[in-house]
């Protein structure tokens, strides 16, 4: 048995706690026990709006203790824009994006926020500030909370109503503090299970239990909650086997390739497999929703595969390949091209997954399955165990790594006079040289989401957006929670810092669609005041072209206003325009001018709105292809 | 027994129902069925947000008979500003507000606004666009959806998740539409039951549904659902001998006084109760959240009774009254001041309620119940039953009815150097001076709702506002949805024609804050798309002033970013500024003259801006002597 001495990440980023106040036999207030344990689980800034149930909770954001651990408050114009931001977050810093809202109106204000999260596999706490205690023994109808349906003058209302929609649906734990005696064991447990789960978690905190003292035993005893030490260690005679297994196979396999997944990402292996690609060679693949795990500059990089609905040629090297390793995969039906994900015939699969690793062999029939496994201790000691020199691949040396030139627009080579219209399919090709290596990337839900697939990103770009739940108006505060995010952690998305100039600070770009922006354009302001450099990309095709392309091409419920978006951050907040810049641009050249500044400029203080004039019908070939393929699929049926 | 001439507001207002398309023995697509339905239950219309699960539906809006019958389609930026502003379209226009949302991402963005309607006794029609009838049998995680917690990879998802939240929670009727062949009685038994409790209901119809054909029937037979023909039927026999007890106790009261409270517009009886007052001279009180269903301007109007939080010359009159009608009575902690509501001892009461009607005499301890009668019928009874001349009021002559300035304020007769600068309370004065007999108010949530509640309106004035519910940031889209419905139905509030021109057009106005604002501003944009001309009053104090008055006046939690709110159309689509006017105010004497222009002048179809600077820590005496009462009961406890 070889010694396991790959780390990982977590291990290395963690840092050594400041808890000043927390001492032996000591007793603190339950708020204040709340956010020294949100700030032992990593996260310093807490995103919310305030109200009459959570403000007494909110005081303990000021104790000068926590304050000098960098816990601040991100209040967000509203709750749904903070669940955003709080994804955004956590998308960015792996740590738990925290917000806080009140009792009903806030709390169900942030819900499809939350379900986002879960559906995302987003590591986010949401903690509700709720009626008192002892409510729930009165036969009051009190402010925020809705009433019995029947007899509602007469009948005790369900002060926890809103615990009991949310409960087993939106979140992998739910705590609502009953009893003070209990409170820290519960609000840890919700904090695990969310590192546990990756997934999001309810805290409900009544607002007279704030000022309750608890004893801090909790949190001598573990001073610190993260993703390693909240997840269930797994037997290592089981791991080692596993971890053989597969060495076998890829020793045993001529043509492997590994897919990178978002749970990849979710789980802190990122960097693990990335190492693990340039220890083996191995062919690889991202996904849609694992799309920058995976650095696309590695020499491997064989494209996004999507079932039936990616590029041809990927799918044709997908489907040479006779061994698969299926990192932190999520199956789902955009993730999988609409259920066409297929392996080649005869092929073996491995799947990796948080809560089991499956082989599979296609060609006899047989499987074996071991849950309860997380895959990431499987890749570590697979790092350690495997001999690259064992490897025997016998790769068609003719097929080179993935290029976005695969991809055939009607627009290539085309130089005439139209040639000046700005289109996504042109914007695809241009996207690519505007990036930096290191940059970080939100794509908002829509038309140009489609694009993004299939653009090959520089090294060490990090790139994030809703490609599952698909909520539009996500990306806008959630560009925010990356920036407050990356004022917190600098450089975290960075794991190789060969490819990146340790003096470049990364740009946060937006690719943002108008329909979208205007659900959630409010949080624009938070740029400003919480003092976020990001580069806009307003795509500005008069409403939502995703729909457009799908049914109702000139229906009026697809239009919108008409915005001049060049003068929102004036009333915003920058009176004088001392923060930001907008432009409005037409044509590729001026587009391109004006990309090539921002890649360039040294400036990174500022905020930059480009507001980019697209065709109204103007959508990337991808979604075309989508659509076509969604018509066939209606016909069969 | 006399015969009964009184008619109900809804049988006078009820109109032929042109439907053009509908022929026995002929079918029709599901999709044309649901909006003949929402027609013929009084609402044209509808207002959401497209989803690719609910565009083929949409396409049934654009069907030519249905368009000639008035129906269309109101886009707003977002769903949760789709639920506010169809909570506001059935507060002005007693219709049902109906929204469109799509699965998932769509309908839990408007879940808060549903929330507030089922807790305010709004009639809203939530339709949602869900994945085809056949998902459920499918093991797939579809977009929009949230996968399973554990084995998502494996196993089959709930479709139904979404409908199971808000099943028996916020809602009075849910129907998953899951069979064609009951899908119109589901559809039309949710209508039903809308009106009949006054409360949201949910229509969840599956995609490939919309164009299935069903039968005609419904419609021939039922052409109409309304109100009136939605509530359960009493026994006439016992309606009288309730109207004749009603009548018996008020011939026997020397002090009689009746309440107006919200339930008793939601049952469309304001004109018959302002009626009431009328012919019986009574002593009559208002509520918080009813507000504005007594006509104010009557002789006998004695304020607004709020327990121990109201007017205390309020309190003194209500404790003279040795029997109180309470009409529409609806018990929360906010319409009865905290729970502090109560009547004068040994005096008898009448709580006339939708679904009982109560008589108790507290001298002899004696209680009569009659469950399941709505007041609505026993009122109309009551009307043609009563005999004035059979009343022997003895009131004490030297109350006389209320009037506002019975309340003092720090800043009367105040006129020295800080006379200029513009306070809550100065505005209090200043409000019902600017309204005009017949306009409409729609009130924010926050600090100047509570001056609110002692202003004595002109007559004929609509006045709304979510004081229970209390989420801010409802009444921006509200005001919309009022402003929709005022197209609809104009003049719909005005029952008694005396008060106000015939010639005269009800300016809308909003009152509104900083803070809630910045929740849902992008909905301004919609009053320059659907024309709606408003003056809006923006109370510009730098943040949540409401929670500052309670907790943290100067904690970073209630504050927000300073914005410059008159440049805000100009970006929102009022380019070249010819359809909004927009100005900043800082003193009094310039606000009085804007106030009196605005009131004044012929304009009424522009769009206007009024932002009032006012002081950080500046709110009104009301929710000062709220927040001492608050405190001293936390010292009781």
């Amino acid at each position: 048995m070889s010694p396991v001495t790959y780390k990982l990440a977590s291990e290395k980023t963690k840092e050594t706690q400041h808890i000043s106040d927390i001492s032996v036999g000591k007793k603190i207030p339950l708020g204040k026990y709340l956010f020294q344990r949100v700030l032992s689980a990593g996260t310093k800034s807490i995103f919310g709006v305030p109200g009459d149930f959570n403000l007494p909770l909110l005081e303990h954001l000021y104790e000068r203790d926590l304050v000098e651990q960098g816990l601040r408050w991100i209040g967000t114009c509203n709750e749904l824009n903070a669940a955003y931001a709080a994804d955004g977050f956590s998308r960015y810093s792996n740590k738990i994006g925290c917000l806080i809202t009140t009792y009903g109106v806030g709390e169900l204000s942030a819900l499809n926020g939350v379900a986002g999260a879960f559906a995302e596999n987003v590591k986010m706490l949401h903690i509700v500030g709720v009626a008192k205690s002892s409510a729930k023994h009165e036969n009051k109808n009190i402010h925020h909370l809705i009433p019995n349906l029947h007899d509602s003058n007469f009948k005790r209302p369900n002060h926890k109503v809103y615990y009991e929609m949310v409960k087993d649906r939106v979140c992998c734990s739910a705590e609502y503090l009953e009893n003070i005696d209990q409170a820290c064991d519960q609000i840890d447990k919700v904090i695990r299970d969310i590192y546990r789960y990756s997934k999001p978690g309810y805290i409900f905190i009544p607002v007279d239990f704030v000022n309750e003292l608890v004893e801090t035993t909790n949190l001598l005893v573990t001073p610190v909650i993260d993703l390693e030490s909240s997840l269930a260690r797994p037997d290592e005679v089981t791991v080692i086997e596993v971890a053989q297994m597969i060495a076998d196979w890829i020793y045993q396999s001529g043509n492997p390739g590994l897919v990178g997944d978002v749970l990849t990402d979710r789980y802190d292996a990122t960097k693990m497999l990335n190492d693990f690609i340039q220890l083996t060679k191995m062919w690889n693949f991202t996904t849609v929703n694992g799309k920058s795990i995976i650095d696309e500059s590695n020499p491997w990089y064989m494209g996004l595969y999507n079932g039936d609905e990616g590029v041809s040629t990927v799918i044709d090297r997908f489907h040479k390949c006779d061994l698969v390793l299926n990192f932190g995969l999520d199956i789902n039906e955009i993730n999988h091209g609409h259920y066409t994900f297929k392996y080649k015939p005869n092929s073996k699969i491995v799947e990796l997954h948080p809560t089991y690793v499956r082989f599979l062999d296609t060609e006899y029939g047989t499987e074996r399955l071991f849950k309860g496994l997380n895959f990431v201790f499987v890749l570590k000691e697979l790092i350690n165990r495997i001999n690259p020199k064992e490897c025997m691949f016998s790769y068609d040396l003719s097929v080179r790594k993935f290029c976005s030139e695969e991809i055939k627009t009607p627009e290539d080579g085309n130089d005439d006079a139209e040639a000046s219209t700005i289109t996504q399919n042109k914007l695809s090709k241009m996207i690519p040289d505007y990036l930096n290596p290191g940059d970080i990337v939100v794509c908002e839900t829509g038309s140009f989401q489609f694009a993004m697939r299939d653009i090959v990103l520089p090294p060490q770009v990090k790139y994030m957006s809703q490609g599952f739940f698909l909520s539009i108006g996500t990306a806008l505060p959630a560009a925010v929670g990356v920036g407050i995010a990356l004022q917190d952690y600098p450089n975290q998305h960075i794991n190789n810092f060969g490819a990146v100039d340790h003096n470049y600070k990364p740009r946060l770009i937006l690719l943002e669609g108008d329909g979208a922006a205007q659900m959630t354009v409010q949080e624009l302001t938070s740029m400003i005041r919480f003092q976020i450099p990001i580069e806009i990309m307003l795509w500005n095709n008069n409403g939502y072209t995703v729909e457009r392309a799908i049914l109702g091409p000139t229906r009026s419920y697809n239009d919108i206003m008409p915005w001049d978006w060049t003068k929102l951050f004036a009333a915003f907040g920058d009176f004088e325009g001392k923060y930001t810049r907008s432009t409005a641009i037409e044509t590729t050249s001026k587009l391109l001018l004006k990309l090539n500044q921002l890649k360039n400029e040294g400036n990174r203080d500022i905020i930059e709105m480009v507001e980019v004039k697209l065709g109204v019908m103007d959508y990337p070939h991808q979604l075309k292809h989508m659509v076509e393929a969604a018509k066939v699929r209606q016909v069969r049926q």
